[in-house]
């Protein structure tokens, strides 16, 4: 299904997890991992602290992504988290007819909008399965999240770089790439024709307060980003951050945690669905994401309760009836269903 | 003297201090005070790494910056250091006619360039005296700055003010203002009609790796720049910086350091005149321009012996006979000193 807003429509693109927590509430709202940064990022980042007098110096933690990726320095720009990433994109690529594939992450499209750009919709539907000829031909930049937030799906690498083509643009926003062990589905390594990359480390490291994130592109575009880009962008505590995250040791790390995450998503996901609710098929993210009768007001009741779940009704192709839920530890989510369970759900 | 360069000249408008230290050599090439930041910020922000899972939350910080300049919190903008307020005032301004009052930071100018618009340039003469009556009367965005890198000069608060006009937005450049004790020449405070003040942590904090700056502007353009701004652009341990260096505490240490650079500069810039050199007079800020024949040997001789300057080429005004130092201690100055004895100056 395409929607064609001329306006930004009724819905806040602007409205994301972290609206939904705070007040001593238990986190279900936001995808970040819990417990984090592990202790020895932490004292690698607090250490950063002596360094600050000095302007940021990005070579080294770029060359670090370079070599986690397979990729050259040339095909790597560091941003201020991957929002920036968005907004950089946005400035440099100047699309005629931009298309974001829905339901997903809110700020492609904002960036896109407030540049100043029209912004068509491809909705999913079908259990949210990417399907590139439901993207219009003469689309010169396709926006699509892999795996999706909100949805947790994956999309198979070969329907992504099935959306590449002559003149065209294929953002790929793999925030949440690091969920799923080994990286089957990533294009990061791979990069095709016209295919860029995003990639963040808040997720898996938790580090959204950092603001930590890069472009993967062809040496040209990254010139044109880098060109856009503030001078000094990423912040040195930051650059510390990316590179200790892109060791063979750190990878090895957030693998063994997607491996553990991956078996607590799927029992969740089976917990709720054995209760009735349409939970998206597929999951491979650390959340999940549920349909389920006036879920405004269950996330309503859940609050009275103190648990925050992040609102469905802001995605585009979402709507009242959804809601989505960060996977935390197993005693974490048993509480949850615990409370769901007083819900009646 | 006005220049109207159509494309970007010869001179490398991105090449900063920063590119000029390094390998174990004496900085006084970057104007960042040395042995930044004190103990009790440095401690506040290692502290900040401890909730670095959280998004960004600048509305404290934000509240900080609009107390200390008796602003409402509408009028303050947090940006990744000042050099993004360049990059957003560019985007979102979008002038006809740009004028850069140039010798100056060279980021304003490199900044518009990048967003495709023409810039023109105003050369101060006379001991960069800033004369309002040199800007062209139609020019609708003029950056200037005060006190101003790299002459060091100080503009009268009513010069400056003096460039506000109907339709022109005049965007000052207050980075190294709070060098200035008591500051009584900033329009932070006063905010006229069509001004923009952007101020930075870097230079008197030590704090040029964590990138923190704001803007101080009426609310409506404000909400422009928030709104051509990346979401949660600022980290989470800048804005703990930036909330921890408004307090009227941390105001009065950065006035007892400002008070004490002012001798010792005072006493360096003495020592230098009393060579023969021409210092710019009137140095306000925390680093002295000064013009010696054949510059940039010296630079070099100096390099040799362990010591950056700052070359004055690469200011659009300046030439090669002109140098930039940064203020340091007055051990350190001596020793500079002395070695420019050894060179026969």
């Amino acid at each position: 299904m395409i929607q064609h807003p001329a306006e930004p429509d009724e819905i806040d693109l602007r409205h994301h997890g972290d609206a939904e927590v705070g007040g001593g509430l238990a986190d279900f709202a936001v995808n970040v991992r819990a417990g984090m940064p592990p202790p020895w990022l932490a004292e690698r980042i607090r250490a950063s602290v002596a360094d600050l007098a000095g302007y940021p110096d990005p070579r080294p933690a770029r060359r670090a992504v370079a070599r986690r990726h397979g990729r050259s320095a040339g095909e790597v720009l560091l941003t201020a988290g991957a929002a920036e990433a968005f907004v950089l994109l946005a400035r440099v690529l100047a699309p005629r007819r931009a298309v974001v594939v829905h339901p997903q992450f809110t700020e492609p499209e904002a960036a896109l909008r407030a540049a100043g750009h029209p912004v068509e919709r491809v909705i999913l539907t079908k259990d949210f399965t990417l399907d590139p000829a439901a993207v219009p031909s003469d689309a010169d930049m396709v926006v699509v999240g892999n795996p999706t937030n909100p949805t947790s799906v994956l999309h198979p690498a070969e329907a992504v770089a099935a959306l590449a083509a002559p003149g065209r643009t294929v953002v790929v926003d793999e925030a949440f790439m690091d969920c799923v062990p080994g990286e089957p589905e990533s294009l990061a390594t791979r990069l095709p024709a016209g295919v860029v990359v995003i990639r963040s480390l808040t997720k898996t490291w938790g580090l959204a307060g950092l603001r930590a994130g890069y472009v993967l592109a062809d040496p040209h575009l990254i010139e044109r980003l880098t060109e856009a880009q503030p001078l000094w962008a990423v912040s040195t505590p930051a650059l510390v951050a990316v590179e200790a995250c892109s060791t063979p040791e750190a990878v090895a790390e957030a693998e063994a945690w997607a491996v553990e995450l991956a078996a607590e998503r799927d029992r969740l996901a089976a917990e709720l669905s054995a209760r009735g609710l349409y939970v998206v098929p597929g999951a491979r993210a650390s959340f999940l994401c549920l349909c389920v009768p006036d879920a405004l007001g269950i996330r309503a009741l859940l609050r009275q309760r103190g648990y925050a779940v992040r609102r469905g009704d802001t995605f585009p192709g979402l709507g009242s009836d959804w809601l989505r839920i960060a996977v935390r530890d197993r005693p974490s989510n048993d509480a949850l269903l615990n409370v769901l369970g007083e819900l009646g759900i």
